[in-house]
């Protein structure tokens, strides 16, 4: 079959690989011919080197660990410092792209990356792993033919209470669910200003730590929400979703 | 740990088991850990029993298929049916629940299942599997930080440019990528629905066949995408994805 954009000639891959949301074994939640496919590539670029060598640890690698050439993709990495890790994909090479936890170029920096390689015609192979965000959903029994991901809400309360509403408001119209996360030491706060923010109505799950040991989903009417003790959420990453 | 809302006493798990988006093997996209959990599963509820049979196949089932009591997920099952459905989970047993295709509950009807399975206090455990919007997602390279799934778009001409230029400013204004799906013989209508709308500095992705042999994902502004021939889609599950 012609394509009106083949890969350049020649280029190897650049493969997205998925790592774990838990410490939970690899064969919960990454197939295997993702982790064969892992084992053999010989570089990566990665949100953070130290987690991308504990998830190639739990590989039966086809190289010694050390000898696996990881970039770390920090905010000072800019296109021109990108476009050179990813030259050997230009000779033929295959490379690795992860994230600190969960699917890379999702809810991370990856995205530059995986733009970069389309403008040089690289081929892109995303493969299938955990994502909490989809996870989360899936669980939550909430309208999942229409949703919106929005990372983070505000911090500051006032403005924080006027995007919930902007966003339940959104939900209601569209019949959308809307979804967010927030760091750990927060969600504590976060669930606080979802149940005093949003109608009474509005269904509301918390799913915390999936994949892992304390994992929990849970979904309820805010009214029910707000007769309930809160839940035990400051220690675990959360994702947040509501309904109206 | 103490839990605010507990699961029901003795009850069992309802398992959320993703399916193939394509013919490849199943140990391209479904973790080991829930081949054996979907494997063991004494019954089932499923958007469609004949691929729910076709899934349970591909699996070293524990017990002869035809022993697993499928339940069809049809428009006419009433919550009372569903909730007759779910009476083996209150006894201890556990149940899967499957989509056509992907995972359950997200872009397909299964979440009714599972909003009532929180309302019996019923404990629901998603397993990681292939989703098209999330590996489009994934293999885009637009931004993964803030999304929105659609669904389908209007199929009318002009509904259906105003709701793409309404999606259009709403991504240019929130940095949010924007998705949605067509029914197959309707992709070349909608890629061509895209082009023509959308502005010229807007990135299009087209994700097509994801986990199939015939997977392709090119991102490209619409000022290139207009100069290329038309990519050969209209035989495959295509996700289309943009940013403004």
């Amino acid at each position: 079959m012609t394509e009106p954009v083949p890969s350049a000639a020649n280029s190897g891959t650049l493969h997205l690989i998925p790592v774990g949301l838990s410490e939970r074994p690899i064969n919960d939640w990454l197939p295997t011919a993702a982790q064969q496919k892992a084992s053999a590539l010989p570089s990566y670029i990665a949100e953070n080197a130290k987690t991308a060598r504990a998830f190639l640890k739990q590989l039966q690698l086809t190289q010694p660990l050390q000898e696996i050439n990881i970039h770390t993709l920090t905010d000072k990495a800019d296109d021109a410092m990108i476009r050179q890790w990813l030259t050997p994909l230009l000779r033929g090479e295959d490379m690795g792209l992860v994230s600190e936890a969960g699917c890379p170029a999702v809810a991370d920096p990856g995205a530059r990356v995986v733009a970069l390689a389309h403008r040089l015609n690289i081929r892109v192979k995303p493969w299938v792993g955990p994502s909490s965000i989809l996870l989360g959903l899936m669980a939550s029994g909430l309208e999942g033919q229409r949703f919106a991901f929005h990372g983070y809400a505000p911090v500051k309360p006032d403005a924080r209470k006027q995007q919930l509403k902007q966003w339940e408001q959104i939900s209601l119209r569209q019949k959308q669910s809307q979804l967010l996360i927030e760091t750990p030491y927060r969600n504590v706060a976060m669930f606080q200003s979802l149940i005093e923010t949003l109608a009474l109505q509005t269904r509301l799950c918390v799913a915390r730590d999936l994949t892992g040991e304390h994992e929990w989903v849970s979904t309820r009417s805010i009214a029910d929400w707000r007769r309930l003790p809160a839940p035990d959420l400051a220690s675990w990453p959360t994702l947040f979703l509501f309904q109206a």
